[in-house]
């Protein structure tokens, strides 16, 4: 394999691939790896490869280190006849990134960044992050045994830091513009030698398009129509369709899915300048919402997500809190259990399909970002449907209820 | 397949294998399937295929129904040279549970039970749990649209319920001798048409086979020395051992790893059975173990744990909190995130390699039960290592970490 530059994704200008800067130094826009136009998936058992080994020819590692790995990819493709009728679509799929070993999509890309970062010599590695990145990273970083630094928003509540904290980081509140963080740690990471994996660097982006390369195995190469992401900096869903892209580039599929860019309507910046047919997007201020996953007033790949779902032919979608609490129920409800944000893709497909976007005759492919248990403090506040009972009088109680 | 047999796992007694009481009507010890004696694993990718359908051949469902499973299985067995070197032991590995549907071992049990209810025309279901069993059925009985009973006790908190509730069970607080709840419940689940697929009920027991398929097929047939098993019921334990059994039978592997049934000091029934040379379990009083998924003081499956490792050479051993806790710091310092009690066997492989029990030259793996995400109150209590910095001291404050 030649290998590939980075590439403004605005301007196009180039880059070489070892530079860390993740952002254009004209546009300020994203960088992103040229594209991979010949490969083939590998052969291989995956009940003992990894994603890194069997879609090693859309990377271009110099060298892959399966110790590094925790077992990230390889999530399921969930079907539901239930809640495809309940859409009224052919079929509606749920790729349950739950799964994972942080429990969240975070970690294929923690797992490309840091295999980027140790070819190039790192011995530290850092993210800005008050969620699953910061606790996919510090596991990452842990079996890799490089030093990590996971930089926290102050206000982060002990249900929230303790599961980041068990891998033992070195673990900092910082009180200050967390949304400015992300571009100040890009410059301590350039003084100390820092490898900041954050949300959209290019070595991240690429672990998503494993996403995209899997969906397209386990559908047997018959692509859905849309794939729904929860978008919140913008580097999953740039992730997931490159790797459609870069299938199609090799022949492996024929068409590239429309994507869907699914965000709170609390905190939608996206979809802001999406319907004011903007080109930048604007920061939003007090953002609010329950899918605190998906909670980015400015995120840096917000431009070019608008750019890309032009293109596409995709759309951008929001839907409000209580659309994402009623969708999270009927996930769970054909057993999944995923965080808020998780749900707002089954929410917005709903509303597209309303809206006559979706046909009754596409496939959906909705992504599951993380576990529900990673939020559980928000299931205390509705009212549960609990019923109490002294042993004596269980099997009365169980027979009234079957009545 | 000749349709196999329920056997008394002491006495040898046979029973039809549509019979749903779990136990035997002469020594009230636990039944059991005999043993499948001929069959191979399925070809065909596991990326689309279920464990029901990879393993058929080691099954007696007269029906597969794919729609049932939520992708349970096909969990990463993970190395670390580190921790191998901490041992002094050739090769620890951990099969990591936490990554099923819902984030524990349960699954694998859950839906060889649901397959069977459905196969006996069973249109209600039930458990007896307050862990990871109830969120599992819970789970299960949602996407299989069956009519869910969960019986909690009455003291269970709120970030334990909630987790259940979501998927919007049967859900009933008992209040009473829990533990008695067990075998009310068979009682109940006759007179109402509930089968409760309990702990240790011989078709739970079938599904904890397919971890032993998973780990002889991801060690390329070259077994390990020990496995190590955190033990409650007992049901894992002895489904993991007929797993190897069956394999060894069908010729597909030379020899059974030797079993190790790991106890929480504060809890440990067997453990005690064990060292005084007993053949009954003594129901402990007063149980205390940060282990809560292990926190079991009459375990069903007790007697049968004894007999079956005093025959395959195995052992039983203890562990204290304070061991479980440093156990389960060392395992995030691999990535690896477990509830207490699956850090149970790294702490009891230590144990068991200062008592040169296990050799420098063996070959572990621990079976990590669940997700640590599961447990993170207690995670409250140790100091967590947080520095709190404001934005424009970041970088000094990094420098300094450096030097």
């Amino acid at each position: 394999m030649k290998t590939p530059n980075l590439i403004c994704t605005k301007c196009k200008k180039t880059f070489p691939i070892d530079q860390i800067h993740p952002r254009c130094d004209i546009c300020n826009e994203p960088l992103e790896l040229e594209k991979i136009t010949t490969g083939k998936i590998s052969n291989g058992n995956i009940f003992t490869q990894t994603i890194l080994e069997r879609y090693a020819a859309f990377f271009p590692f110099i060298r892959i280190d399966k110790a590094l790995s925790l077992h990230e990819g390889f999530t399921p493709l969930v079907e539901s006849l239930k809640l495809s009728s309940y859409l009224a679509v052919k079929n509606i799929l749920f790729k349950n990134e739950s799964q994972n070993p942080t429990w969240s999509f975070k970690d294929r890309g923690t797992i490309t960044g840091i295999q980027h970062a140790i070819n190039l010599g790192y011995k530290r590695i850092g993210t800005v992050s008050t969620g699953n990145m910061a606790v996919s990273v510090a596991a990452y970083g842990a079996k890799a045994g490089l030093k990590t630094f996971i930089l926290v928003s102050a206000n982060l509540p002990p249900e929230k830091i303790n599961p980041i904290a068990i891998y033992d980081p070195i673990l900092i509140r910082v009180d200050g513009d967390y949304a400015k963080l992300y571009f100040d740690s890009l410059e301590i990471g350039k003084q100390n030698a820092i490898y900041f994996i954050n949300s959209d660097v290019p070595f991240r982006v690429e672990g998503y398009k494993t996403t995209a390369f899997e969906i397209c195995e386990q559908m047997n190469f018959e692509l859905p129509d849309y794939v729904v992401v929860p978008t919140s900096s913008g580097g999953n869903l740039r992730g997931i369709l490159k790797g459609f892209e870069e299938f199609k580039l090799c022949g492996l599929i024929d068409k590239v899915p429309k994507m869907v860019c699914a965000q709170a309507s609390g905190c939608s910046p996206i979809y802001n300048a999406y319907i004011n047919n903007a080109d930048v997007i604007s920061r939003v201020e007090n953002p609010h919402t329950i899918a605190h996953a998906i909670e980015n007033p400015y995120p840096p790949s917000g431009n070019e997500v608008l750019r890309k779902i032009r293109e596409n032919g995709g759309t951008v979608i929001t839907v409000t809190d209580e659309e994402i609490i009623q969708a999270q129920k009927q996930m769970a409800g054909i057993g999944i259990f995923a965080q808020p944000a998780s749900a707002v893709p089954l929410a917005s497909g709903k509303r597209l399909k309303e809206q006559n976007f979706i046909g009754e005759n596409d496939t959906v492919v909705c992504i599951v970002t993380g576990a529900g248990l990673k939020d559980t403090t928000i299931l205390e506040k509705p009212a549960l449907k609990i019923i109490n009972c002294k042993s004596e009088d269980l099997n009365k109680l169980i027979g009234n209820v079957l009545q």
